[in-house]
């Protein structure tokens, strides 16, 4: 049976999802906390659909495992959470369609970046919300993205160290909306180079900033080099949301 | 002059707002900063609007000192925050009109409190939503929170230890929304007896669920005693707003 789950954390204590050597991911906690409540000799490996990066939150991560023998889904969600640390939790669990891939076979993925033009953020937000000069121009910003929807070369927004081949990638939306004193990104596409969206986040603000035009980060979208587009926004700002999957692998059997 | 402050905190690691024995209040940390800042030999007592109990968090408290000479408020703010834990914030200073005292001369105080409906919540949203049977009805809620602007008899509401002679308050509005799964109560009165909007929250979720009718409620809002009521929701889902002031004394001089 492969089991699909939906995972929520805070970033700011992992080095991201992806397990890896000296540092602590949440891939490793979770693992872990499924190798004990199923008894297994060994912590099973998931595959989740995101690798976001060191300090990056989620609200709605997608991973898949393979069980070596069926387990009542609720049974997973409290089971596991009672092993977690209290900045991860397993949101839901369902059996999977034979042959689901969390990563292979994700259709779309949601991330939001929140910003606030405040002087001094909320102690109750600042977890979540990176700062920005309050005369940053939303309808700048806004110009700017209307570019992002369609297929384009996002090489000028790729973090170094990243594995992917081809740097194309499909957005399907992209929109800046104004909540109080936040302004909130929101992007969807088919899929992100490492450190994609904070790039975007980052090289926006500079157009929000009258640094660049709108027309200027259009131009960066044909595979201009990391180094013409604008700074990383900082990991804490950034949620991925959500992670869909095409109809057929929605529901098991 | 008398400087007013506006305070963010997260509740969790404080015995609330009001300085005591054995335990760190968030009106401790917030003094000794402002202490070491004005370089004074002892650090000066400020006087906070709403005395906001252990694990109860703030986004707009509001509180005022006198301070021994003119300071400007933009360098209260920074160096302030300079010296506070992240948990607490300055958000704003400025100078107040002689006279002032941020508890006394309070007009009104609006508390929020989150509850979520989800099976399992996102550990982004944890520290500041409390759990509720997702079975709950809204619209009873609704139904009996009508009942509360006015001025009544919160006896049934009111904490032991609590320190007022009166257990009148005036409620000038209170209401319940839904956001996603989330449903948030949000109250504003001229004041609140100790554990007020908790007692009123556990005791409207008793009417969501069906233990009592919205009619009951409101006779309990007569001087009914505090055993007549239903329990106090936890802390960690309360959030005092905001605190508003008669326009005499929104400005210095």
């Amino acid at each position: 049976m492969i089991a699909r789950l939906i995972l929520s954390y805070r970033g700011a204590a992992y080095a991201g999802w992806q397990r890896q050597e000296n540092a602590l991911a949440v891939q490793q906690v979770v693992e872990e906390a499924l190798g004990d409540l199923l008894g297994l000799p060994a912590p099973p490996r998931i595959h989740g659909a995101s690798r976001t990066d060191a300090g990056v939150h989620a609200r709605g991560q997608v991973a898949h495992l393979e069980l070596p023998r069926p387990f009542p889904p609720a049974g997973l969600v409290h089971g596991t959470n009672a092993r977690l640390p209290e900045d991860v939790r397993v949101l839901a669990a369902g059996e999977a369609p034979a042959g689901f891939h969390a990563r292979k076979h994700a259709a779309a993925k949601e991330y939001r970046y929140r910003l606030s033009r405040a002087a001094v953020i909320s102690p109750l937000d600042a977890p979540y919300v990176a700062p920005v000069e309050p005369r940053v121009d939303l309808e700048r910003m806004a110009a700017a993205a209307r570019h992002l929807p369609g297929r384009h070369d996002f090489s000028a927004f790729a973090a170094a160290g990243g594995s992917h081949r081809d740097p194309h990638r499909q957005i399907f939306a992209a929109d800046w909306t104004e909540a109080g004193e936040e302004l909130l990104f929101t992007i969807v596409g088919d899929g992100f180079l490492r450190g994609m969206v904070r790039a975007l986040v980052g090289t926006l603000v500079e157009v929000g900033l009258a640094r660049r035009t709108p027309e200027a980060f259009a131009a960066l979208l044909t595979g201009a080099p990391r180094q013409a587009a604008g700074p990383t926004a900082p990991a804490h700002g950034l949620v991925l949301e959500s992670v869909t999957y095409p109809p057929e692998w929605n529901s098991a059997g």
